[in-house]
């Protein structure tokens, strides 16, 4: 269906390269070989955050091991913005959301936060990782977003590098037209974002948020986004105005 | 939590004005009175997509019937912009997500298109029209876009008006920074957006919609978006750029 070499794409920690042997784990040689239905000489492509996606030819299928012997380069690796996503997560099914449509959007790192109104204890963590690594394998990404465990918004905050540009989207804001705002950024390359939680920010966190240094708010408009939408708008509209979709 | 007099936002066809009585149907009865418990006398909005926002107070609630007493205008009715949406049914759950959020984000119209890659034969307009009034009430819209059945695209695309500013979302272009071309588009005040299936447009289809008048394509990134993703982040640009978060 597409003008390119495979239909298969998987995501490896080995290395990259001109006639490497790459094996493949048990869960993604069952996928290879029982629900993808591959068989040995079918084509593969494979990337690892470092080396940029190759094709490779897959040899030795079975279901708990495959061997893929990795031909050519088909891209170099490419460096993503660096865009830190802090949200507060929501149900399991919206948090599921979240983190494949951020990973498809490019983010580089997503860092649940907790807030006053954020309800949200059995985060976890591996199977973000997880909707991660398959939004990546699926969105032609060519490397995986880093996936943190839940923090206290006030630490997450602290953590962020003094020059890292945050935006902040604030729902009960008007003004602050996020095209006027993004356009105006000061020159930076690393940025983050931080979205509420259902019900929003409580009164404290917003001027906490707000007493930060190099923090922007822009508002998203006259209706009340849910908090998974405002992720996906807020992302959008930095890579339009600052990241790669410049 | 939200410094606003209700916490219960209701749709209704009626006329709203003061002193004017208001009688919910079976449907909203048994949610006001069985799901969100409310007793005569607790407050609730209501909006009719002409005469603002209202609020009122319950009177006789059963869950059979209730009536409102129409009290004071919390809002005037305001214009949305006049963005129509023409998108490619996938999945149940992507179409119900696509409703949804396309509704918070401001969408006049939402418009079903079948392309050579589209598969959704059991497209349920009624479900759909339902899944966009309940985001209507929760994101504070003032009206409810409408939704129409699912018709050809290039049925589609003939039918939208000559003057109306057609954005065609091509996945796999590239160059066609969207902030260069929302940027400089002809002043309009009608505007549309069309996003493919997964899998794509067919070439002839990016033929056909390439070739007509007053249509601008943009690109979406280096990474592939799911097609739900897609029309998130499209209409977030253009409300960014053209539309009410200016």
């Amino acid at each position: 269906m597409f003008p390119k070499p495979y239909s298969l794409r998987l995501y490896v920690p080995s290395d990259l390269g001109a006639d490497l042997g790459v094996v493949l784990d048990k869960g993604q040689s069952h996928y290879v070989a029982t629900v993808m239905r591959r068989r040995d000489g079918d084509k593969v492509a494979l990337f690892n955050g470092r080396d940029g996606e190759w094709i490779g030819q897959l040899q030795e299928v079975h279901k708990n091991h495959c061997l893929v012997h990795v031909t050519e380069q088909l891209r170099p690796q490419i460096e993503e913005p660096d865009i830190e996503l802090l949200f507060a997560p929501i149900k399991k099914i919206q948090t599921g959301l979240i983190v494949q449509k951020a990973t498809e959007l490019g983010v580089a790192s997503l860092q649940p936060v907790q807030t006053q109104r954020t309800n949200a204890e059995r985060l976890r963590e591996d199977k973000m990782a997880l909707q991660a690594l398959e939004a990546a394998e699926q969105c032609e990404r060519l490397n995986l977003p880093t996936v943190h465990g839940l923090i206290k918004l006030e630490q997450a905050l602290a953590a962020l590098e003094p020059d890292r540009t945050l935006i902040f989207c604030n729902e009960r804001l008007s003004g602050n037209s996020p095209k006027e705002v993004l356009s105006n950024l000061p020159s930076s390359e690393k940025w983050a974002i931080v979205t509420g939680p259902e019900g929003g920010f409580a009164d404290e966190e917003i001027e906490m948020i707000s007493a930060r240094p190099n923090t922007h708010a822009i508002s998203l408009g006259p209706r009340i986004l849910r908090a998974e939408t405002a992720v996906f708008a807020c992302l959008s509209l930095l890579q339009a105005f600052q990241g790669d979709w410049v």
